[in-house]
């Protein structure tokens, strides 16, 4: 039986709550002249003192040295194993955009590329034309019907597209267009099972009306596809603990995550007083509150250590309008590293506190990675942290007699 | 997906450079005197200052508890899970002669033995009968030719010699003529499948033949074959990590299983000097380096603590010509414990420190096992050093968006 079966078996109903706080790319590196990491640099007296009371630790979202995406990282702090919970590519770029994807659509990411004039990719990117560009592109090539079937097009960033299939009788098991270089012409969209020609055919049909539309539109004068998918039918959060989830979330993927896995997602905005009162506004009628600060991997994914560490001290002046509204537990961690001297995710594990009145506090009494490296919970994968939380919450039966 | 397949997806290639130091049965346990380990007891500052900039923990090569043997201790060190990736040990002996095995070749750890006039084993080694007289006894068995394949016999160490069958259609699937106990006659070789009746009549036939000779060399008047295998088919470092490897090891065992998975296997002595040259001397060539020392283990096999120290020693003397070299990551780690009081290969987790530019270091100041507890790293199986690794070097890509 693997983790989510467990969960199933074992999660009750019961009035406590659980608050998982989610500080996006939490994990840094020390800068080199102070040797202090982002988390470590920040005056956070309040998450200090609640890492006081906790039992903490740190967390690896995948494997030790896989680096997540929004994707992995998040699935793993709602408890569903990364590797085995997939998420397309093209499902992916459509939650980022918060569009509506139906079950039965198939998306695709698709990149705006340039070809020369013998139909080579030169460029995958099309010299990462401005999102406007490709939104006044993307209007032009959305519309189109074949053979019943709707394609959905809107522009996501740069040169970034989402192209959705939207009809009866499609199927993802296509094989993308995109051959991931330059040097070689884009390839046809092939079946890949038996069920999967009319999908193959739509495509390639969509993908060649696409040439003609982009012909004047050097250097965007192509068309990628990759990553044809369906929105995945993962068993809710309602079904596996038994949990009416609530996600508080201001940004477009992390609101569409929170909706793979079931989650009511609660009307609020991007900044932290907003998502406050979001909270505030719905903790009599949910169980379970999953609350995502952007702030802290949009500074790191900008190699911007002083903005990190300025969101972790804004966030840590909220911190006690969260512990006021006395959750049965709360967790306070990252889906991923985000270290600023690097300027994208990190493989590094990252800190975690869980708060409750049967979480056992350890020694650790900063909220930092080297300090959570002596925590009580050790260094564990981040999808056993909802088992946690259930447990602290007095919301799972006994295994076994 | 597994963790080799994990690794075939993210891998990049890059210019970054990564060596691997196993310090092969590194693990120790404490004197019962100074209740200090032989690392623990060791003069080795440059050990020391390497740990303090490192990311350090402890690793299990296989799970808790289990005792590795080198095969099983190095699969797992090159990410291979030794659970998933067995090598038989037929071909384990075989590799550790340096015997150029084939594919096709079935190779078998044979037992001189000693059988009372009953044909039943009274011992299963024949008094450990010296290597000199194991060589004589394989030179007088090698070279019959059975039905068109030729077996090839060499000897090992003491009673253990090697058979190998080569030809056409063989199969490994033949059960063990050993039957592991005194007190029982050598078992006949079975097929276990359709397809290897064909090679336990040859074995069998071998077997009667080797009898024949053997009569007059009491107490060596008897042979038993285990673990007849074949060279494992693995993916090779070059398939799963887009790595050059090279191996720089003077003894054969470990030649052999960096060949397994595909690593050059450079020339080398068996002394440290020559070592470090070979490494500076194919330091241009490669991307990874696997640097095998030796000494430990043989000193800890012997139950000598204290050459076992020495070793130590005389490695940490050697580290800054490593460091001059300026690898992008530095793994320095055992493969398994050695404990000189065990006088054997240890289940004990086994320290591990990690270097590199992004590896965040932890508190950790000094090399050795109790200060590895506290290490960032934690404990964790030794099958995720590689992604580790990897990681560091900035030679993956992000799983999933």
């Amino acid at each position: 039986m693997d983790q989510i079966g467990l969960m199933r078996q074992l999660s009750l109903k019961t009035e406590t709550k659980i608050v998982m706080v989610v500080l996006d790319g939490l994990g840094g590196l020390p800068d080199p002249i102070t040797n202090k990491t982002e988390l470590e640099t920040a005056n956070i007296p309040n998450l200090n003192a609640l890492a006081a009371k906790s039992i903490c630790g740190l967390s690896n979202p995948v494997l030790p040295g896989i680096t997540p995406g929004s994707g992995p990282g998040h699935l793993a702090l709602f408890g569903y194993d990364p590797l085995q919970y997939v998420i397309g590519r093209g499902v992916l770029e459509a939650l980022g955009i918060d569009f509506d994807l139906r079950p039965g659509d198939v998306a695709s990411r698709g990149n705006l590329c340039t070809l020369d004039t013998q139909g080579i990719i030169t460029d995958r990117r099309a010299g990462r034309i401005s999102t406007d560009k490709s939104r006044v592109i993307a209007s032009q090539l959305n519309g189109l019907e074949i053979d019943g079937v709707q394609v959905i097009v809107e522009a996501v960033k740069d040169h970034r597209i989402v192209v959705v299939f939207r009809g009866e009788g499609l199927s993802d098991a296509v094989s993308d267009s995109d051959p991931q270089r330059v040097g070689l012409a884009p390839q046809p969209v092939t079946a890949i099972n038996g069920s999967s020609n009319r999908m193959a055919q739509i495509a390639n049909r969509f993908i060649a009306h696409a040439s003609k539309v982009l012909t004047n539109h050097h250097p965007a004068n192509g068309l990628l596809l990759r990553g044809f998918s369906r929105k995945p039918d993962f068993p809710s959060f309602k079904e596996v603990y038994n949990l009416d989830a609530c996600a508080i979330a201001g940004y477009p993927m992390y609101r569409g995550l929170a909706k793979v896995v079931g989650m009511s997602v609660v009307k609020t905005g991007t900044t932290l007083t907003e998502e406050i009162q979001s909270l505030r506004d719905n903790f009599n009628s949910y169980d379970f509150f999953f609350f995502h600060v952007k702030g802290t991997d949009a500074a790191g994914e900008d190699g911007d250590f002083s903005r990190k560490v300025s969101v972790l001290e804004n966030f840590d002046q909220f911190l006690p309008a969260i512990i006021e509204l006395k959750p049965d537990v709360l967790i306070v961690t990252g889906d991923h590293s985000t270290p600023a001297i690097l300027g994208g995710h990190g493989w590094q594990s990252v800190p975690v506190l869980v708060q409750g009145k049967y979480c056992r506090p350890d020694s650790v009494s900063v909220f930092s990675e080297n300090a959570c490296v002596g925590g009580g919970l050790g260094n564990i994968p981040a999808c056993h942290l909802m088992p946690v939380a259930m447990a602290n919450a007095l919301k799972l039966e006994k295994f076994g007699a």
